[in-house]
C-alpha cells in the first residue's frame, strides 16, 4: 500500500537573522526572527510511503542524496510518522532550481516542503502552527517557510511555543529580492556549526541584548513601508551575524580562529552598494551563513540594479535569481514522476 | 637662526589592536595594546626649526603634505614647541618606503619619527617614556614605535600614564611579519573615524572584557615562544576587531551601516591562510583597520610562503613587505637634504 503527497515552498530571507540555539536538539532559537518568503526559488518534494520498503530512499534531482542528507530527511519522516503511528517507510523525492550551501537556505525550503508532503501523505491535517513546528525540527528556519510575504518566527522557550506566523502577506509591499550567487566552493563550516559555535564568541550575548531592538525596528519599518530604514537595519544585522560567526572558534577545528562566510566576491559586492548607495541608489543588502548577497530594492529600481549588477561582475562566474514577497509551502497536484 | 635634526622610525604591528578612545583629543585608549615593530618599512623625517619662516611647511616625499596632514603636523610640533619654549616654525619633510592608508600604520612610522627629530632638533632630552607619550598624542599608536622588538602600550588613565614599554627586545623571538598591500583604493574609512565610531558597535563592550584575556594570552605565547598560541590569539584578535568596525555605524555617513575594512584580496588570502593551515603550513594571519594581510611565520618559513602568495596572486596588483622585529626610533646622522 502506498500514500503520496507533493508538496513546493520556497526558501525565505532572514531580514532580522537565527543565529545561535538555545536549544540544538529541537532547533530552538536563541532570538526571534523576521523573513520574506522568496518567490524566486522553489523547491518540490514527493513523499510516497510504501509498506513494502525496507528504508527510506531519498533523492535530490534525481540523484540519490548524500548519506548526511539522506540521514536528516529520514529522521525527520521519522517525526511525521510518530505523529500519525504509521511505521512505513518512504520514497522521498526532491528537487530544487537553486544551488545549496551558497547562502540561500537550501533547507529551509527543503524542510517546509518535506513537512508538508510527508504529513499530507499520512493524511494528517496539521494546523499552520503545528506545520512550522514540524518544519523547524528538520531546519529551524523552515519553519519560516511554511509562511508567504513577511514572516516572524517567535523564538518560545519549548517545542510547542517556538513557531513562525505571518506578519504581512505578500501584496502588503511589493519588494524585490535579487540574490546574487557565486560559483565558487560551497562554505567551509556548514549553518549547523555556525549555530553550534556562535555561544562560543565573545560578543554573543551583547549581539542578543540587542536583538529587540533590531525586531521592532524591522517590524516597524515593515508596517510603515518605510524602505530606507528597513535596509540600513537590515544591513546592521547582516554584519552583526558575520561579526559573530568571524569571531566564533570552533573546537572542531582548531586551525580556524573565526568563521568566514564571506568571499571575495561578497565583499566586492557589498562595498560596490555601500558606494552605489552614497550616490543616492535605493538599493540595500544582506548576507545569509554564505558567501551569497541578497539585494534589497523596490520594483522601479529593479532593471537598474540588474544592470549595475552585469556591470560589476561582467563574465564573472555568478548566478542571480530575482524574488517577490512569495507564497507559504503548498500542496501541489499529483505526485510529480518518482 | 636653524636647529635640525633627523629620525627614523618603523611602523608596528599591533597583535593585540588599540581600538576605540576613552579620551580622543588625548588619544587615550579604551585598552592596552601589544605589537612588533617591523623592520621591513621606514619613515624618515628630518625637522629644522627656522625662526625666519612664517609658518611650518609639510613635504612628504617631496611633495606638499595635504591640508590635513600639515595641519596634524604643526598640531605635533606645538606639543614640541610647548616643551621647548620655542616659538620658531619648522621645515619637516618626511620620506617613507611604503604606501599609507593600506592598513601599515603609516602614521605610527611617521608621528615616532617626528616626535624624535622634533625634540632632538629642540635639544630636549626626552626620556624613552616621555617621547613614547609625546608620540602618542601625534597618533596613538605611534607610541609603540619608538621602541623596538615587542612592545606593549599600557593603556593608563590620563595623559602621563599611557605609554608604551617595551616587553621583549627584538632578538627574543625571530618572526617574520610579511605585510601583503593591495594596489586598490585607499580605505574608505579612516582609522580616527573608526576609533571614534567603535563605541558606537553594540558589540564594543564585550570586546573590551575580552581583551585583558587577550592580552595574557599574547604576552604569554610571547614569553614562551610559543607560535601557534600567537598565532590563533592574534587572529582572532583582529577578527575581533573588524567585527566591531563592522557593526559600528557612522553618524557622519548615515548611508554606511558599517566599516568593512577588508577589499576583496583580503578576503581571498585570509581564508588561502586558513586553507594552508588546515594542511599544516605554520602561518597565520592579522589585519590593520585596512585591507593588508599581515603573515606572522618563523624564518624557516618564509620562502614557502612567499611562493604561496606568488601562486595566489599571479601578475595581480600586490606588494609585499617582510620584515623582522625592528628596532625603536632612532635618530640619523645629519639632515636629508630638505
Amino acid at each position: 500500500m502506498t500514500q503520496s503527497a507533493t508538496a513546493a515552498a520556497h526558501p525565505n530571507l532572514a531580514l532580522v537573522k537565527y543565529w545561535g540555539y538555545s536549544e540544538p536538539s529541537l532547533n530552538l532559537p536563541a532570538n526571534s526572527s523576521i523573513s520574506i518568503t522568496l518567490s524566486g526559488a522553489t523547491t518540490i518534494t514527493s513523499v510516497t510511503f510504501d509498506s513494502t520498503l525496507d528504508d527510506d530512499l531519498f533523492t535530490l534531482n534525481d540523484s540519490p542524496g548524500t548519506a548526511v542528507a539522506s540521514r536528516r530527511v529520514s529522521a525527520h519522516l521519522d517525526r511525521a510518522r510518530q505523529l500519525a503511528g504509521s511505521v512505513d517507510r518512504a520514497h522521498v523525492s526532491s528537487t530544487t532550481d537553486f544551488p545549496t550551501a551558497v547562502g540561500m537556505a537550501s533547507s529551509a525550503a527543503a524542510f517546509a516542503a518535506l513537512s508538508l508532503a510527508a504529513t499530507r501523505a499520512l493524511r494528517l491535517d496539521l494546523s499552520p502552527r503545528e506545520l512550522s513546528i514540524l518544519a523547524r525540527k528538520g531546519s529551524g528556519s523552515a519553519c519560516r517557510s511554511v509562511f508567504g510575504g513577511y514572516v516572524e518566527w517567535s523564538k518560545g522557550s519549548h517545542d510547542s511555543n517556538s513557531f513562525a506566523r505571518p506578519l504581512y502577506p505578500p501584496q502588503h509591499w511589493d519588494l524585490r529580492v535579487v540574490t546574487v550567487a557565486f560559483g565558487g566552493r560551497p562554505k567551509p563550516v556548514s549553518s549547523e556549526e555556525g549555530h553550534r559555535a556562535a555561544v562560543r564568541s565573545p560578543l554573543y550575548t551583547a549581539r542578543l541584548r540587542e536583538l529587540d531592538g533590531t525586531l521592532d525596528i524591522v517590524r516597524e519599518a515593515l508596517h510603515r513601508r518605510d524602505f530606507a530604514g528597513l535596509g540600513i537595519a537590515v544591513e546592521r544585522e547582516a554584519l552583526s551575524l558575520h561579526a559573530i560567526a568571524m569571531t566564533s572558534p570552533l573546537v572542531e577545528y582548531p586551525w580556524v580562529s573565526g568563521i568566514i562566510y564571506m568571499e571575495p566576491e561578497t565583499i566586492r559586492l557589498i562595498r560596490a552598494v555601500q558606494d552605489w548607495r552614497a550616490q543616492g541608489a535605493p538599493v540595500y543588502f544582506t548576507l545569509d551563513a554564505g558567501p551569497a548577497v541578497h539585494l534589497l530594492c523596490e520594483p522601479a529600481y529593479l532593471h537598474t540594479l540588474l544592470e549595475e549588477i552585469r556591470a560589476l561582475f561582467g563574465l564573472q562566474s555568478h548566478q542571480v535569481w530575482i524574488s517577490s514577497p512569495g507564497r507559504g509551502a503548498w500542496e501541489v497536484e499529483g505526485p510529480l514522476s518518482t
